[in-house]
Formats: structure tokens, sequence, C-alpha cells
């Protein structure tokens, strides 16, 4: 159902871009929704044609009113349907049979209600697939399209007279309200809107599908949205996946972090898959730049809107304070971005430019000599800008309210904002100081093109998301696919599973059979039944081993006492069996025990945990991170969703927070993380041959620098 | 020296309020920094005498000017020292003679240049010390003291004409310029200064003293600050109390976090304690509010001048738009402030104001009926606020440009800020939308001290922060001293550590000893040089029992192969001693080794790090942290200046991030927090004791549910 829709986003084409609009309901009264659509289409100079129908008006602000659809004696492409709930399924069928190409339902009362409501909205989807007819809504603020100059929405009144940058960014909410106020602010500092949807209850067209249509038209350069939810993850992936291709920024503020943290699951690595997580990792996955404020929001567009991306994460600093350059440098390091060292060359320019006692190191402090010669803050910013180590620039002042006409006089903001064009390389101004002073260089600067922000903080993120952003890009451009599996493996592990049915546990040692099968290295070992087999194993494996119960009613095995490490001689081995079989009796006697584990005893090395879990909405995920106490505690796992590029799975490995462990720690060598990556874009191949596949947990991976391999493992198949 | 003139803050007063003025080096050039503060002087009203000195004029801006400072007919209180560095201490001599109190040193060109400005710098302490008269300076932009409108400074120009506050913040800055942009901004909000201090090179008066007298002052309510580093730690953390003691919330933005990290030492907890996690722990321990940006500082102080602070940390959350309902519902949790449970009550009085579709329960959502009845938002809000349940109260909405007048005519403004100046919890609203109308709602509200902030994000963290604070505020009011330890303990610890000298590492078996003699539960061992005494004392302590080298030389036994855990017969004592003595005869053959301890295997348990550390500025630190990987990987410690109260103790066991490892893990009961906090309050006895200790390491210390055992330990003592 969804491949057939994404084949032709063109379908949401009249939605935007309608040739005529009906608008069903339509009042007279511009302070209700149902009124407010038509005044603005009329008030914006909708080029196309108006039809408004509702049989209690002969006309409604001078254009012909109809009585009912069918009176229209013209073709209508979109019709806006402001009538009630119980009226809107009847207004539909209407809107198919005359052939209309798409509605906007801005009458809420339907899911967000429940009952009633909540089938009238099946209804209404059913509609939609049956016929075609694509749908906005219910429950929408509705939509906004510069091009078309469409307001077809109740909360939007005006287009806005000029903005600096029109038709920039493609907007998508899935709340109306919030939306409505993040549109408000951002094009009160003069970023334009190509398109604003408010997307309403989505039974029919949806975020991804909205995502889609934005990365693939013309008039949008930056992608922006407000998110609480997705049902259909591999659309909302294959659309960020375009946005990338395309180099269109996605920038999402997406709620619910906490909420999801409740979710729980069997096994540990299940646990931790909190939902929120899986999406935030599925933003990292595909360059998605997550914000987590308004005006977060603001500085990356702000940047953004600049045109240039940051090449490296190489930051030049230039302020009129010895503080602010301290305090950015904390911003930058905190943000993982690097300050740059000024070449020779532009050391020598700075001092020709600055007084004797001006540090011309980068942070660069021009000091109070700005107080005689403003002029010298693009002078010297331009020596940085030129610098060839230097991958983006911030420039970093402040303005008291009284020195505004002398800088105004200076011609200030027209050399800067041509020098901050004319560069090529990201150059950002950040201000502080009086709110009324740093309003106005504000808006001069970004008038004319030049990024400026009143708040360093937010700056300095914007940047160093966005060079992650342009990296993220770069990568996804030039991404590797994993070398293929060998046939057999799948056609050995199908073997291997079909032994079992839905809802099973496969234990540590058909598990690994099936790892095995994979490349996946795993331990030596033997399953026995009987003490002289165990000795027998324990000698062809080469001592010292482990002993380890193999039972699927005993999955946390050292609890039970069912695991003995480090067994030296044949008489340990006799003991360790004995002990074994006394300690899983007292702990479960009723439990079916398949038999006992010995296998080989492995070097130290680093614990990991590597898995695939399931998702709700974007189905199986694969898991990396350290093991024991680590991921107990912290939750400190990657996550990303296959197939993985190789690039996807080093990135894993880099991403955790205990990834200093891998560097070599407490005198051992690093890990070979090409050995872990491999690893891990296995696991990615097996969770997509095996979709019955519910939770794979090998943990741990014991990780040395000559390679992993599987320590324990459990797979779990789905119910 | 310090505690000598903490006595006499007072020495502090002829700078900020002095009854008389010379402004030596005075010139008529407003724009240079010897010009500004005679006319800044004059054109603000200050009510004492002014007497500006410079043999080149006979009088500056209608006054009469002297030749010397002798010429002076009359007594000078303070003076603003303004001439070059190279004759500023023959003009600090003449105040001396002259009787001045205190002086400001604007000149530069001191320590901040190196060689001679340094040397120069040292003779002006000296001068100071040996007078009596205090400095400010140098390279100081200068004071301003609005209760005697003292205006003795070369950046500020006017003091603002009308605040909404005044004379509320007291600020010290510790850079000129990037404070000024500080003072620019906060009081372009409205927010006014009692005092601001510029306190350039600190060569006399530093920023623990300013503190202290902002502490005392009593106009100042709120004192915030630009730190970049101190001297004097612990007349900062004395500066800290006082403030905490008389109720003056202390808000500082401390940069400098990340230069720290490079900072390596000896021993595993040494080198977690980078210097800015010093002053973090410090701040955290005295109720200091760390703010990261402008912003975020301007939001707690907007909060702060609303005059309440949270009971609690339960949030009511009002809000006009559901997206904005779940966007904040996140941002709460992310600052651990829990949504408010409303009573049966405040839910049937909203269900009285709501349409049905609204809903009734935290966070409250308003819907568009907020478009028709805009007084909804206070109507609800007021009901929100009386729930006993809430601690505090946002109310979150948004303005497009065109509902401006329709609001201002509803006397929203005057209602929903009486509302708030009445209710006795705080009320903060939160605003988004277009920037003009936000800025203009933001001044309404905050002109009528009901606190109003255009950044959801940083008003949630202000309100996250003040409820942590008030918090710390009845703690320290109500805290409790550790019991006192018995007097014998200090004798017997003296006598083992007589027995080493200067930089003298003092391994486990004697180290341990000192623990005991502090009431530290450590496990039960024996030193032994030879097998049959190992196998004796293993006998005595019951198996199993492990074994571990003794030997100054070899501090990481583990790797040196110098343990064996869990030898459970007599048998596996004598191989496992044979063993250690190939091991470490390998890994160091010219070690010296004391001995073998034969020590009781210690049960499961948490394993933590508990030990001392030594801070230049702040001396010795108590560490606490989780052991193993966690602290190696993620530097996830506590740590705190002793003295400690029990509450210092307890929360450093619920600070560190993997805190619910010790709330009972993988089926091991909860740990006894009770006895780590005692532990920890030994420990700080410990380093108050004995301040020759350089480093103290307990790791790992075994925490159970029966309480904690010191299973090893070294102490370092200094060189």
């Amino acid at each position: 159902m969804t491949s057939d829709r994404e084949k032709n986003s063109e379908s949401l084409e009249p939605l935007f871009s309608p040739k005529s609009v009906a608008i069903i309901g339509a009042s007279h009264n511009p302070g209700k929704p149902s009124g407010r659509p038509l005044a603005a289409l009329l008030k914006n100079g909708y080029r196309g044609k108006l039809f408004p129908v509702n049989p209690r008006y002969q006309e409604l602000f001078g254009v012909k009113c109809y009585p009912t659809l069918r009176d229209v004696p013209e073709e209508v492409d979109m019709a806006i349907v402001a009538v009630p709930a119980a009226a809107v399924l009847a207004v539909l069928r209407d809107c198919v049979e005359k052939g209309v190409k798409a509605a906007i339902v801005i009458t809420s009362g339907f899911a967000e209600v429940g009952g009633e409501g909540a089938r009238l909205q099946e209804e209404l989807a059913r509609m939609a697939r049956q016929s075609g007819m694509r749908i906005c809504g219910p429950n929408t603020m509705g939509i906004l399209s510069s091009p078309s100059r469409l307001v077809a929405n109740f909360a939007i009144a005006t287009l806005p007279e000029k903005v600096s940058i029109p038709d920039f960014l493609g907007f998508v909410t899935q709340s109306g309200g919030f939306g409505y106020g993040i549109y408000e602010m951002i094009q009160s500092y003069g970023i334009g809107f190509s398109h604003f949807v408010s997307s309403g209850n989505e039974a029919d067209v949806d975020f991804a599908e909205y995502l889609t249509y934005l990365a693939k038209d013309s008039h949008t350069k930056v992608i922006g949205g407000y998110m609480e939810g997705i049902k259909d993850g591999a659309g909302f992936i294959r659309a960020a996946e375009m946005a990338l291709a395309q180099g269109k920024p996605v920038v999402l503020i997406k709620t619910g972090r906490f909420a999801a943290a409740a979710k729980a699951a069997a096994s540990h690595t299940g646990a931790l898959v909190g939902s929120d997580r899986v999406y935030d990792a599925v933003f990292r996955q595909k360059g998605i730049i997550r914000v987590e404020s308004f005006h977060e929001m603001l500085a990356v567009l702000t940047v953004l809107a600049g045109g240039k991306l940051p090449r490296g994460n190489r930051i030049g600093v230039i302020s009129t304070s010895g503080g602010a350059g301290v305090f950015l440098a904390d911003k930058c390091a905190e943000n993982g971005l690097e300050l740059a060292r000024f070449s020779e060359e532009t050391r020598t320019r700075l001092a020709r430019l600055l007084p004797p006692f001006a540090s011309v190191n980068n942070p660069v402090d021009i000091t109070s000599a700005i107080m005689v010669e403003p002029a010298l803050l693009f002078e010297c910013s331009r020596v940085a800008a030129e610098d060839p180590g230097v991958d983006m620039l911030v420039i970093c002042h402040g303005y008291p309210a009284e020195t505004m006409e002398r800088v105004a006089a200076l011609n200030f903001f027209e050399k800067m904002a041509g020098f901050v064009r004319g560069a090529d390389k990201p150059v950002v101004n950040l201000l502080w100081g009086h709110q009324d002073s740093v309003q106005q260089v504000v808006r001069a600067l970004t008038e004319r093109r030049a990024p400026a922000i009143y708040e360093i903080e937010y700056g300095v993120r914007a940047l160093a998301a966005l060079a992650k952003y342009n990296a993220k890009r770069r990568s996804f451009k030039g991404r590797s696919a994993p070398p293929p599996v060998a046939p057999p493996a799948k056609e050995r592990a199908a073997g291997i599973l079909a032994k079992f049915g839905p809802g099973a546990k496969i234990t540590e040692y058909e598990a690994k059979k099936i790892l095995a099968a994979y490349g996946i290295p795993v331990t030596r070992e033997e399953l026995v039944t009987d003490a002289q087999a165990a000795l027998e194993a324990a000698r062809q494996i080469g001592y010292p081993v482990v002993l380890k119960v193999e039972s699927p009613d005993i999955l946390h095995k050292t609890e039970a006492g069912g695991v003995i490490l480090n067994l030296q001689t044949p008489a340990e081995v006799a003991s360790a069996w004995q002990q074994i079989l006394n300690n899983v009796g007292r702990c479960n006697p009723w439990a079916t025990i398949k038999g006992v584990l010995v296998q080989e005893m492995l070097p130290r090395g680093v614990e990991a945990i590597l898995g695939i879990g399931q998702d709700d909405v974007f189905g199986p995920t694969v898991i990396f991170g350290l093991g024991g106490v680590l991921v107990e505690a912290l939750e400190d796992i990657a996550v990303r969703i296959p197939p993985l590029t190789v690039e996807d799975a080093l990135e894993m490995t880099e991403e955790i927070k205990g990834r200093r462990l891998l560097d070599g720690f407490r005198g051992l060598p690093p890990v070979d993380r090409k050995a872990v990556a491999e690893a891990i874009l296995k696991i990615s191949r097996l969770a997509l041959d095996f979709p019955q596949i519910a939770e794979l947990d090998i943990n741990p991976l014991i990780c040395t620098s000559q390679g992993v391999k599987a320590a324990d493992a459990l797979i779990v198949l789905k119910g």
C-alpha cells in the first residue's frame, strides 16, 4: 500500500498546488475555522479558481457560492472540507464523484476523540485508499503553499509581505498549534516557507509522504518538522534517504523521549530499546538533524540560510572579548568542534591588523581596540576565513544600545554581510548585549543573508550539527555495502531455525550454530550429557575450559550457578560438573536440561553485547554496546536499522560512551574494530534474512586485538 | 591573610559607596577609558564629591581639576586610577599617603602581559597588603553601584532610567567585556543591578571577597557572576556558604570545562579529578546555580525576579496546544521535574471551565477554545496554581502578531500579572511565536513582575535549577554533622603514617590499618612471608581466600598476576603461592616484596571506589564512584570538598550515573547506602586530619546490603 503511493508522490501535487479549490462548508465569519480559508485565499492572491460551497449563501466575500459541490460547473482540483464531523463522509463521497483529486479535512472529532470518531476516520481512510483521492487530515490546521499563494489554513491569515529568504523551508507538523508557533517564529526572523503542512490525524497522507514530497519539491531547500510519532517506519526511512541523497537537510523536533523510557521487554537488550532511542538512531543513521528547542531550530535554519556547510569540524573564532573567546572555546569542545590552528601566514596578517597585546591565535581577541576601529572585526574575520585550516568561522561581538548609530554610520552591516556572503565557508555572527540593539543587528545582517544569532550556545550547536550533517551526507554518497554472506549461510541457519516453533527460545549451543553459519566467530565447544563426555570434550578443546548448563528454562545461567569458569584440570571439570547439576537442581528442579556445554576459556578482552531487537515502528534493530554493568546502569548502546553500511557499523563502535574501552584499556591492546564492525554487519544481514527472530542477544561478545568471539548467545523467536 | 580580610568585608565599602572620589589621570575625552568615568559619575548623579586629578587641566566637565592628589584639599575615600602602567605605583603611593581607603586601577599592562607587568602587579599587591588600602584591578573595567549612583566604570555610560526590579542583582565578572555584555542584556530585560564589578587581575580583592560583600549587602537580592578560575578555594567556599545561609541564590557562568580535561595524575582517582569537575562539585555542594549560557542565566534571573522558589519539584503545565504540552512534559522529565497529579477538585473545576474535548489532566491543553476566550488561560492557571500538589506552574502560549491588539484590549496582561504576583508559588509564562509580539508580551508581563520567557527549554531548566537550589538551601539549614571519630583513631593512624616519608606509597596492608583505625570496615587478612604461614592464615581466616602480593613497586597487582581469587583448598593456596611469586618475578624482578596477603574472599557485591584527591584550588577532595570499567570509561564519579555533612555523603551516592546499581541489581538486594555514606564521611574526616595524604584510593570498596568493606587500598603521601 505504502509503496504504491510513494511511486506517485505527485499525487500530493493537487494538495499543494491545485488549479481550483472548493471550500465546502465555507462561512462568512472570518473568526471561525470555516470562514478563514476563503478569506485567506482571496487576501493572499491565490491564482486558481475558488468555489465556496454552502447552501446558506449566494456569495461569500464577493465570490459566487454553490449549494452543493455537484452544482459547481467546472473541474475542482482540491476541496477544503469544513463541515461538521458527521457530514464529512458524505461530502467526501461527493468529492470523489466530482473527480476532486485531493481534500483537506480541517474538521475535528475523529480518531483523536476515540469511539465513533475513530470509526469515522477508518471509513475516511478506506475511501481515500479506494478512490485514490488524497486526504490531508482530518483534524488538520491545513496547508500553506507559497509558490501557488495557497493559504488553505485556518490559523495563518497572511503570507508575509517580504522575507529575506523566500520559499526556503518546507515544514510538516503533527501538532497544528505548536507547529504554527514555530512558523510564526521562524518567518519573523526572515526565513520564508515554501510549504507548511499540519498533518492532522494522518488518516491517509502521513508524515513520511509529506517528507517525500518536500524532498522532491523544487522550491524547498530545507525540510523542517515537528514530530510526535509515526506508523510507517520504512516509509520514513526511505523519505529521509531521499532527502539525504538530494542534499536537503531535515531538521526535526521530536517529542516523546521520556514517555518511551517506561517500555519493558524480556531480555536485557530488548529492555534497553525504548522507542525514542530507535527514532534517535534512525535520525543519526540517516542524517536527520534533531533539535531540542524552537531557538535551536531557528539557529540551525539561520546557518543553513547562509547556504554553506562546514567542510570539516575545525572552527575559527574572532571575538571582541577574551572572556567570550574562552566561553566559545568551551562550547566548541563541548559540541565536538575543534579550534582551528591558524597558519603562519594568517598569524602574520592578523598581527599587522591588531595591537601588540592582542592574541593572533585562535580564538582571536580583538580587545578594546574595537572601540576605536570597528572595522577591525571584519578585517580580522576575512583573514581568518581565508585560512585553509578553517572550516567555519564565528564572529562574536556585543552591542550596547549607544553604539548603534555609530556602527550604522560606518556601513558596517553592508561590509560584514558582503564579506560573509563572499566567503567560501560558513561565517556566523554570534551576538550578545542589549536586546533591542542586538535585534537590530540580527535583522540588519540576516536581511543581507549573513547568518546572525542572539545566543552563542545555539550558534555553536548549530554549526556542530551541520558539520556532522555534511560528513553524513558525504559518507552516504560514498557508502559501501558489506561483503555478501555466502548463500549456504542462510540455508544452514534456516535448517536450524526450522526445528523451533513460534515463541521458542534458542539457547546458547544452537544459537551459536546459527551465528557460526553467518561467519561470526564463536567459542569452540561441545554439548555433553555425562561427566565422562565432559572430560573427553575438555581434553579435545584444551584446558582451561568453562562448563555451562544448557537449558531453555534457565536463561540467566550465571545467577543460577550454572556457569563455572576457568577449569584447569580434569579433577576440576569433574567437580564442576557435579556442582552445576546441584546448583541448577536447587534453582529450578523442573527445568529441562539439554546438557552441559564444555567450552574453551576465552582470554581477557572487552566484553560487548551485540544483538537484534524489534521496534514497533521500525521493525528489526541492531544493537551494540559494552557488556556488563555499563549497559545495565547507563543504557550505553548504539542502535541502527538494518540494512547497515560498513560506515554505519563503524559508527556504532564510535558512538557508545564507553568507546575508550575499545581503544586499549588497562594494558590491553586496542580492540580490532574492523572485526567488531564485521560482526555487526553479519548480524544486520541475519536480522533481514530471518524476520521471525524477535530477539538475538550475544552477551558477551569478547573483543580483543585479535578479533571477536561470541561467548554466549540466545535467540527468541516471535510468538 | 585571606581570613583577616574576610573579617572586614566592610573594607570594600569605600569601593562601592565612597563619600568622595578622585579620578587620577582624568581626561576630557569621553571616548577614552581615562575620560569616561568622570563624565559618567557626573551624568548619573553620583552624590559624593568628585576630584579630577591631572596637571594638564584646570577643570574638567566643569569640575575643578587638581595637579596632584596632594593638592586635593579634602579627604578622598576612593581613587580611580587611569594613568599609564609605569606611573601606577607612584600614584598608589600618593593614595596611601593621602589616606585613600580604596582604589580602582583600570590601567592594563600588568600580570596579563607577563614579564615587567607581572612584577608591577606583585608590587601593587604588596602595597595593598601593607597599607590596607583595598584595590580593585588592575586591568579592570571598574565598578558600578546603583545605590550610590556610582558609575566608576569605563564601559557603562548611563544607569538605566527605569528598570522593573531595581537593585536586584549583584554581579562579579572576571572578564570585563563579556560581563558587560551580560549586564547590557540582563538590564535590557528590566532586571536592575545593585552592583556590577569587573574584578580585573584580582591583585588584591578577589572574586570570593566580592561574593562575600554581595552576600552581606542589604541591597543585593541575587548574586550573579562570570568566572574563569579562582585562587582562594577556601575563601570562595566560605562566601558561597554565607550566600546560602542568607538565602541569596548565586548564579554563575564558569568557563574552562574542557581545558581541564587534559590534566593527568598517577592513580586512577587522581586522573579523574579534572579541576573543572571540582568546581562543579563545589557548586553542587554549596548550592551555586551553574548556567551554561547568557539566555539560561537570563531565564534563571527572570524566575528569581518573581520572588518565589518552588517548594518541591512537582510542576503544573497549562498550554494552548497539545503539542506544546507533550514537548513540555519531555523537557520537565529531562530536567528532573515531575508532572504534578491534579486533585479531584482541580479536575472538576477545570472541567467546568473547558470544553468537553479538552484535557483536565496535567498538562492541560486549553485547545483552540483560547481563540474564542483568551481569559481561559489565566482562569485555568489560577485553578491549577491553587492545587496543593503543584509546586510550580508554567503557562505556555504563543502569540501571532495579529492577535496582539485584541489581547491588549482585554486587560490581559494586568490580569495575568496580578494572578502571578498573588500566587503562593512560582508561576512562569513561557512564550512562543513571532519575535515582535512575544517581545511585547514578555515586556508587558515582566514589567508587571510576572516572569515571562521566550524559550520553553530555558524556562523549564531555570525552574528545575531553582527547585534544586531550594532543596539545597533547606538541607543546608537542617544539615547534620557526622558523628565524631573517637580520638584514638587519629593517634593510631598517625602512628602508622609516621613510619613513611614524603612521597611514600603506603600499600594495601598498612593502608587498610589506617582505614580500620577510622572505623572503615576492611577485609580480614594476614601478611605472610612463607607458604606455610599462608596455609595457617587461610585456615584461621576460613576458606575461600584470596592471595595478593604486597609490594610498593607493584601498584597494579592484578595486571602483574599478583592476585589470585577464590582459593578453596590448602592445595589451591599452595599452588597459588608459587604462581604469584612466579608471575611477579617475571613482571618486575627488582620489586621489593613485603610478603603476600592472605585475605578473606568477599561475597558478590557492587564494586565502588572511594578516595581522597588533591585539587590545586580547593585542596583535599573526597571521591566516590562505581568501580571497574564504569569509572574508567565514563569518569562517573562524585566529588566533594571536606568537611562533608551527612546530606553531602548521601547525595554523592545519588549523584553518580550508575546509581541504579546501588538499588539492587541482577538479583542482588539494594546496597546499604547508609553504610556507604558513613564510609564517605570517615574518609572526609581522614582527609582533614592528615593533609599530608596526596591520594587515597579504596578500590574496590565492596558494597552489599550488609554494609561495605575495603577490599584493596593505597595511600600516596605528598612529596
